[in-house]
């Protein structure tokens, strides 16, 4: 073929993705699971890094979720995409508005509920929609990256508060206040923490809903470790306080009964003044999600039988298994000199700070953990991924035994490398 | 609380996501499915208007399939997140690499493939990961909107090239090439076609890809539809010509084996040359998959057996199945003065022209299809939604018994509306 003087191919790769893929947790540890030295057959990999005990056999779903989706497969009525004819789209929505309106004042309505292929594709949806020109978010500090990674990605200017470790983890309120401005659109709440562990009082919640109705903001309360608590605060969802400020609340079944991969989760919207639909947000949100994938039909054929008649005592034994691992972490961690830990009372996480002056030749929480995983095969997120230098994310989300074992190899590695004093 | 005299909420929706969601089909056929009259019980819904025949008995996927969902439920290994250590993404491109590689001359790599949630995330990463500021791409008309609603929303310039309907659908490559410009990336090719059923020939897919190369532009081969055909053209896969340019395949199991909710598809790299590594796309698409949520894990978990096991008399007796429902479609269809169908040879659609000279106060294929909704509870697909005015879309994909229920009612309703010559 006769080509011109001047061809080429014309074709490159867009740059935006590179800088928003850099924000997300698989960018930090995909490098380090690499790290670890695979012909060391003496020791398994620890991963105290990220929130899915699910393929641990105490932390295994309940046979209850297992039989609704086994039943929808052979069923054979959910192969296909969801058709209005069918009607479990709706079904769906129906059972998780009645299932959190549980938890609140009011009745949510199917129409305050829309299905997502999980908590991420909620966030993707969320983020997105309010992306105007011009705008900018509030996000927390320490926080969950795949916020900043969809901001970078549509153009959303990010600003961050930081949450307050010597109050448990509480919002800055006037830190809040003094970053936001004119074009302030929400600010983003994660409750239960992650990666804090907190779990916030009611008033708290009320005192950030405030502040967002001061604003002018809405709030987008990600409710991804709901129920997951076993300290002193009980779980209250951000939605009971929609009569002040618009509420958007992402949920999802992935923690809860532990099933990330079967890739379920849902935007709730409180806002009993109507404020969001009358600002364009619904409509926008609703032509985002038209525009993605749908969640996979044979968890929406289940999902009602697992809201509805999931047993008592799976959640109860989470919850005390939860507790017992979170007690192990931090007391372990503890022990270490180079750590600060603080006590989670939620979720899968708790945040320590590292102090490396007690540590020979590493000068960083990235090298700290580049050199964890290296020598001991234990993985841990260090805290720049979640802009927090010389602090470092850990799960307790695992098996005990691994829990502890992992807990003995950080110490031996700690020991190992301290400073002579 | 006290709100200063020019407080307001500050929020709004965006809205280039409405300017993108126009363009899907759902956008055209949910308001039709409203027009139906769901108090007339004596005529149950017919849709004709999308592929998706999965919920119809004849059409049922597999029993192997089922088996091996099932199977993978049981094992309790895939209900998390893909982790590095349970290589179970790493098995599917590798059984997918393999399936795929039946088609070819070369070998295709576990490294050359991507798994997604479905072809549409392809679609969604491929054309995000290519539209850089001042691009264009080249977009088949009739085509699938999903393209046109990506595009749009990441501003990636869309130009439409001529399929020739006396010609078989095949793509007008003198137009191509007077289309594109400096500027021209990537061509789409939708091959067997959606929405017209055409099968292409090699030779013309030779020719396509030595104009994508004489352009500079790469081919990106939607084969969502691979080797359901059922006529005299064999399905040659476009990545046998990567040779020529590089080709990126977009493919699912939606179609073949009959179950779109289970939401599994691929991105293979049909590039013998590295060239799209060496331009970034490689980079550019693996960061965008990076920001976005990973597939099913229990379907990734049994993709393996369903590519390897399905046993042969399952793909024959769809075909079988395929060729007589749409004989008995584009046969019915042709009795009726307005229409002329257009014979398919794979996929699961016809195009056919509406002559609307025929019809008494009907001036539109959308008015046409929405009067034959409301009086006959038809569903099918205005050519408006395809860039094509005055053509209609229908599938043939259903029930042999329902198809016909359906052309009895389309029949009526045209002889109802004839003008009186």
């Amino acid at each position: 073929m006769e080509l011109s003087s001047n061809w080429r191919w014309k074709f490159e790769g867009s740059e935006v993705a590179k800088k928003a893929s850099a924000f997300t947790i698989r960018s930090y540890l995909n490098p380090l699971r690499e790290t670890i030295d695979k012909s060391d057959i003496t020791k398994s990999v620890i991963p105290l890094s990220h929130g899915d005990p699910s393929g641990f056999p105490s932390f295994r779903t309940t046979k209850l979720s297992e039989d609704a989706l086994l039943d929808a497969l052979q069923s054979a009525k959910y192969n296909g995409y969801p058709d209005p004819q069918t009607c479990y789209i709706l079904q769906a929505t129906r059972a998780v508005a009645e299932y959190l309106s549980h938890d609140y004042p009011h009745e949510l309505s199917a129409n305050d509920v829309l299905m997502t292929a999980g908590a991420k594709q909620a966030i993707d949806v969320l983020i997105t929609a309010l992306a105007v020109p011009g705008a900018n978010i509030l996000l927390p500090r320490p926080g969950y990256p795949t916020y900043e990674a969809i901001a970078t990605f549509t153009h959303l200017e990010m600003r961050h508060y930081d949450l307050l470790p010597e109050q448990d983890w509480e919002v800055d309120i006037d830190g809040v206040e003094a970053l936001a401005d004119d074009r302030t659109v929400a600010i983003v709440v994660i409750n239960p923490g992650n990666p804090c562990g907190n779990v916030y009082k009611r008033e708290h919640l009320k005192k950030i809903a405030e502040a967002a109705r001061k604003v002018g903001m809405l709030v987008i309360s990600d409710e991804a470790y709901a129920h997951l608590v076993f300290g002193s605060n009980p779980f209250v969802p951000m939605g009971v306080f929609g009569e002040i400020s618009p509420i958007l609340t992402i949920g999802s079944i992935s923690k809860k009964w532990m099933v990330p991969g079967w890739r379920l989760g849902w935007i709730a919207m409180c806002d009993p003044n109507g404020i969001l639909q009358k600002h364009g947000v619904v409509e926008s949100i609703k032509n985002y999600l038209n525009l993605g994938i749908v969640p996979p039909a044979l968890t929406l054929g289940a999902i009602t039988r697992i809201l509805v008649e999931t047993p008592e005592d799976f959640y109860s034994n989470t919850i005390n298994l939860l507790r017992k691992a979170a007690d192990i972490c931090y007391t372990g961690l503890r022990e270490i000199r180079c750590f600060t830990p603080y006590k989670p009372h939620g979720s899968m996480f708790l945040m320590a700070k590292l102090n490396l002056s007690f540590l020979e030749g590493i000068n960083s929480d990235l090298e700290f953990c580049t050199r964890l995983a290296r020598e001991e095969s234990v993985v841990v997120l260090p805290g720049e991924a979640l802009g927090m230098k010389n602090w470092v994310r850990v799960t307790f989300a695992v098996e005990i035994s691994v829990l502890e074992d992992g807990l003995s190899r950080i110490k031996a590695f700690c020991f190992r490398n301290a400073k002579q004093q």
